[in-house]
């Protein structure tokens, strides 16, 4: 009887490793250094010897486990091959082949931000749904799109790769994907710290957040749990943008609900009031009811999508 | 053996219906008229005698037919109910309960922009493809999501309601919809011809346009072929807000290729030229090279995309 599944999710410094049960319950987790020397060569053979040692350990029957699930920082095709994974150091790896050829076990691969959306759907924020929005706001802005349980691979690995959809014609610098005006530019962590700084340099009204050497994300949610005016300004202006594109996202696929996760969504509820209006504002009367939520898992969404895939 | 299946597409006047083969051969195909009176509820009763009629006249076995589908305009959810449809007088309707209980055939019933893109997708324009944009220029903007090869239907029947994604902040007359600012206002036959006559009285430059008593979209790609440099100004434009919606649509779902059809695609290859280079421009670099074609059906892809639904 199929009791058990492996959930692991590949960083750059680390690999997070699940043990779960298949309903879905976190057994044990612990993490590996990911290994990037010999162009991440050793990066899935560590993983197999994590997992079978695990198996050794808790004296598991191979029977009794459904399989491993991988998330992997890089797009994924649907036959869970890697075209290229660069921070990785990797070129074209079959996940799915070798992983599976060294553990024995069965082996689906997906990418990270997909995966991560996955797991919120399973034991997070999106639970109890089946078609659902992630938007990860990070260092970078992720996503994930899950319609009917699945998930949206996309024809070229970037589905959900909505943190480069474009929302400005009036921005100058490059975004890291090269192109200008992308969402990740303006709802990032990174970018709510840029907008920060320049509503402050553009007037001298007081503000909480001056009184910080270096203005995050974070101090501008703290502040605007202050009230401070200059904060809950950039807060408005993350707010409807973020809003805007949700709202067009939301007329193509139709989610039941839209889970925002990420550092940035540690601010708490407070974030969903500036998102949510203008969503409602912006998109097709059908849709104005989408749920909102904010994610759940933290760091083990990732290690929970994965596990899912193999059910 | 299954040989058969109808595929019937209701309009606000007629009910156009087709006998196909399993294969996708359109055998047959007539309209009936759109009965109106009494809250729409002779429709269905209309289509399922017509159905018997052509059974009998051609004398097939009810073994031998897979069954009916049939696109309704308004939303339709996964079991095949209407909550409503304004245009056909309806309040809330089983589709598929009445009609399979009138015809003794399985009924499926789609939204029916989202069932002409599925027939685009069978037999048209995205033939040999799974995953699909396509976007419908008429007298408004349409469109429908295909992936793995089924419609995404959405949570509130609202998937692939492209036409209302919120693209301008800068326009002040409202949108059918009621919101400021849709993709339809700029891209429809009318979003078109309404951006010739804001360029036309903006000027005084001569134009083979102002020849014309009432410019349409056609005026304007007819005016484009003869190299006329103010309809080029106007493609461009509409081109550019087009070709920019679809760069953020391709992040959501990235689809192996994007079809356009509708009134306004009979311009032929030429609107290609002024989408696709805004879309690559401003696209994530893994959908760049995303395929783009015209539609092939014409009026009939609801009918072929009705029948695929019951195969």
């Amino acid at each position: 009887m199929i009791k058990y599944c492996f959930g692991i999710d590949v960083g750059g410094t680390t690999v997070k490793c699940g043990l779960l049960s298949v309903e879905g319950e976190l057994l044990e987790s612990w993490e590996i250094p990911t290994r990037m020397e010999e162009n991440g060569s050793h990066i899935l053979p560590d993983v197999a010897e994590t997992i079978l040692q695990k198996i050794a350990q808790k004296n598991l029957d191979k029977a009794e486990i459904a399989g491993v699930g991988i998330g992997i920082p890089g797009p994924v095709n649907d036959a869970g091959e890697v075209p290229v994974a660069v921070n990785l150091h990797w070129g074209y790896v079959n996940v799915v082949k070798e992983l599976g050829e060294l553990t024995g076990l069965m082996v689906k691969a997906g990418n990270d931000a997909n995966v991560a959306a996955l797991g919120e759907l399973w034991q997070g924020g999106g639970a109890g749904y089946q078609d659902m929005i992630m938007v990860t706001l990070g260092t970078g802005v992720g996503g994930g799109i899950i319609l009917g349980g699945k998930i949206v691979a996309g024809a070229h690995g970037a589905g959900g790769e909505i943190g480069h959809a474009h929302v400005s014609d009036t921005i100058t610098e490059a975004c890291n994907c090269g192109n200008h005006g992308c969402l990740e530019q303006v709802a990032s962590a990174t970018g709510i710290a840029n907008l920060a700084r320049q509503i402050l340099d553009s007037c001298d009204e007081p503000s909480l957040m001056r009184g910080h050497k270096f203005v995050s994300a974070k101090t501008v949610f703290d502040a605007v749990k202050e009230g401070d005016a200059l904060a809950i300004r950039v807060a408005e202006e993350f707010g409807d943008c973020l809003g805007k594109a949700l709202a067009v996202f939301a007329v193509v696929v139709d989610p039941q609900i839209i889970v925002i996760g990420g550092g940035v969504s540690k601010a708490g509820p407070v974030l969903l009031d500036y998102i949510v209006e203008p969503f409602k504002k912006n998109t097709f009367s059908a849709c104005r009811n989408t749920e909102f939520a904010l994610a759940k898992l933290g760091n083990d969404a990732g290690i929970y999508g994965a596990a899912k895939m193999v059910l």
